[in-house]
């Protein structure tokens, strides 16, 4: 089955499942979409790709996929990136719901708006939402060393796709303000991710 | 294997677990906390229940399991609530996240502040979040509609778990000052809902 990845290359959540289609090696072809110029609103996008207007979107045949970890999901169905006890994939599907709700509108939303908006640019609402989102970004990541100071992975004694999601804005968090020093498990957890065999980092450094 | 549910009994996130669990015939042990006294965030809770300091948590025998739509997905693994389909899954996933993501951010938490908090009891910056939140939950409802305009149900032809999570929230999104009477496919979904078999209302009401 074909599968293309409709994505803006900057994003984090769409660098998720490059990841995941790495480690899994499975060839991806790649749409890309810049979402500071409003390409993922155009009435084509929201016809043909995704009516949320928003990226990424995995297209698998003629299917769409959106939802970043839906797809990393799809992409590690039936592989050792997902395990097989229904109770563990379950909590892989818990870890990948607290991304979205505890981790990403935090330490994403302000590292897109310290980095990508600027401060200067930023409403007085997003301005008032800094403090918030970085006390909320702190308490998702000290519960995250918690989990690592207890065990080298998430789920079930080996790398899943929650690691692989949780990693994609944790290991730039420095990006919003935060600080790894003050989470050494974290840091050897990033390592560990960094490690593995098929491993292709956010940003790939320009030819020559 | 024994199933509690840790919850408060008002919440629409807890409920989604209880209607899950009725429309399967699974019995389902219940602990009641009331998050307004902080009964989520006490040490013994935190240490024995959730880290995180929120419910539900479903526990399953001796593991817990928290988020939501993540305790759903367990309890209907297996069951015809959720597809065996690899991509159908996976965009029960998908619909799962968007819930977490766009609609309960939305209306889940305007409801919250204008039926529990009080209007007149919010900060400033939660007063200055009514309008994009209530711009967000428009968006989310005007998907819905164009959804169920289209089809009787999220994935496969059928109900899952997705429908379920998202009938939760969209049901009362009434009590957070959106207007259903706009949205007659989204009313004829909540009534398709509503007639199924073993159905059960998010409140139950006094006996006598």
């Amino acid at each position: 089955m074909r599968l293309v990845l409709h994505e803006d290359p900057v994003s984090g959540n769409c660098y998720k499942i490059r990841l995941t289609a790495a480690l899994l090696g499975l060839p991806l072809e790649r749409v890309a979409y810049d979402i500071t110029r409003g390409e993922t609103r155009t009435p084509q996008f929201l016809a043909a790709v995704n009516a949320n207007g928003r990226i990424p979107v995995l297209q698998v045949g003629d299917r769409m996929l959106p939802e970043s970890n839906a797809a990393c999901w799809y992409l590690a169905d039936g592989s050792a990136l997902l395990p097989h006890d229904r109770f563990d994939r379950a909590d892989v599907l818990r870890w990948l719901l607290w991304e979205q709700y505890n981790h990403e509108p935090n330490i994403a939303t302000l590292r897109f708006w310290l980095r990508v908006t600027g401060e200067d640019a930023l409403s007085d609402l997003q301005r008032l939402q800094i403090a918030p989102k970085r006390a909320g970004g702190a308490v998702a990541l000290a519960l995250m060393e918690a989990e690592f100071s207890a065990r080298d992975w998430l789920v079930g004694g080996a790398v899943t796709i929650a690691d692989l999601a949780l990693y994609a804005y944790t290991h730039v968090a420095g990006d919003a303000g935060f600080d790894l020093a003050d989470h050494p498990a974290v840091q050897r957890w990033i390592a560990r991710i960094e490690a593995l065999p098929g491993f292709v980092p956010l940003h790939v450094p320009p030819p020559g």
